[in-house]
């Protein structure tokens, strides 16, 4: 039976063995429910950059610049971190080139998997089918806020345990604590979470929003997968 | 009011402020556990070490060595990581030098602190009363599995913020996920955390006893204190 492990920051990915694992990021509050989200609109691609520098880079190559700091949109960049921005029409068939304080930092650690997929509330059944399917232990890395835990990541990566209990194992203490987690607070969720740390701080910058999306569960059939450095459609 | 915080693994401690803070350190299986143990029994000190090395010079210096790694005792010790080994009568005014796999590592890395303390199940009241009469701010530091993110640190931590729900304020989404946790399991701690993974890899060297006296609630009315690198009462 394949394996599953919980990372609950990437501040502790080397714990970790990723060499023969499929690991899914998971950035609730915005990365990779704003990746889900393009990839289900129509985006090509999207390139993600721990470095705001190397980002904006790309610029000159013809990508799109998404990306914040703090919850904010980068000031010269194209777009901010927000999945409505995601839907815009004019993205279909463009290449974006993105920065985030958490979700990047947390794929740019985890590039020594054998697999890399995005996950969010937005995609949990597709992800959950693709586990399934796909062959290798999975080990779920939660993005966090500067390397410290987020109940949002948490109570996803909690999700997807209690969706694989019966095609999986466990001993990792952090993968029951996130079901157990899941488990408590899943009917309902935004009332729940609007206690944690990180939508108080975007509550604070407007985005509320964006919150109850990124808590809709289901909404895209879509799987991205990260090869050579770039996010694309399984 | 006092802003409480909870540190999930040693891995994540530079993450936190320590400077103005009261630390409290939890290895609940078992490092706090016998601390606390040996403290309510005449010990007169304990000296806690990260290397099994400086541990085991101390022998020179009058002092008895405790220790385990992987949650076996140290061959040449005097004694193991048990806390039934913490009640002889023989400890009493006696100078323990002591290493472990995991509590040891905490106490070492919140030397930076204003206080570190000594908490577990055992003396739990006895912690929370120190607490809500001391000025600092609090950090509860996890001991963690090697770094990991153990579920009986972080019950004994969530046992703690509940305690302490009037007199305390919080923004750390740690503390809320620990109180969570904590109030959906309090009912039988035993049965459950017999399906943490330290659980079963203590059963299976034999210590099941330990185990379910390391979860017995107020045992002992002591506050063990670090002060210059050894553990006495406050």
């Amino acid at each position: 039976m394949k394996n599953i492990e919980v990372c609950l920051s990437p501040e502790l990915i080397h714990l970790y063995e990723l060499v023969d694992k499929t690991v899914v990021i998971v950035d609730i509050f915005r990365a990779t429910s704003c990746m889900t989200t393009g990839m289900a609109h129509g985006v090509a691609e999207i390139k993600p950059f721990a470095s705001l520098e190397e980002c904006r880079a790309m610029k000159d190559q013809g990508y799109v610049t998404a990306g914040e700091r703090g919850g904010k949109k980068v000031e010269d960049f194209d777009m901010g971190n927000s999945p409505f921005g995601y839907m815009d029409e004019k993205l279909k068939g463009k290449k974006i080139a993105v920065t985030t304080t958490n979700g990047t930092v947390a794929i740019e650690k985890s590039k020594g998997a054998r697999e890399v997929i995005i996950g969010s509330f937005l995609n949990k059944n597709a992800i959950v089918k693709y586990l399934i399917e796909q062959p290798n232990d999975i080990l779920i890395v939660c993005a966090g806020w500067k390397g410290r835990f987020s109940l949002e990541d948490t109570l996803f990566a909690g999700a997807l345990v209690e969706s694989l209990y019966e095609k999986t194992e466990t001993t990792c203490d952090s993968a029951l604590a996130a079901q157990m987690l899941y488990d408590r607070e899943k009917n309902d969720l935004f009332t729940f979470l609007n206690n944690s740390a990180h939508a108080k701080r975007l509550s604070k910058i407007g985005i509320t929003k964006d919150i109850a999306f990124c808590l809709e569960e289901n909404k895209y059939d879509v799987v991205p997968v990260l090869k050579n450095g770039a996010i694309r459609l399984a």
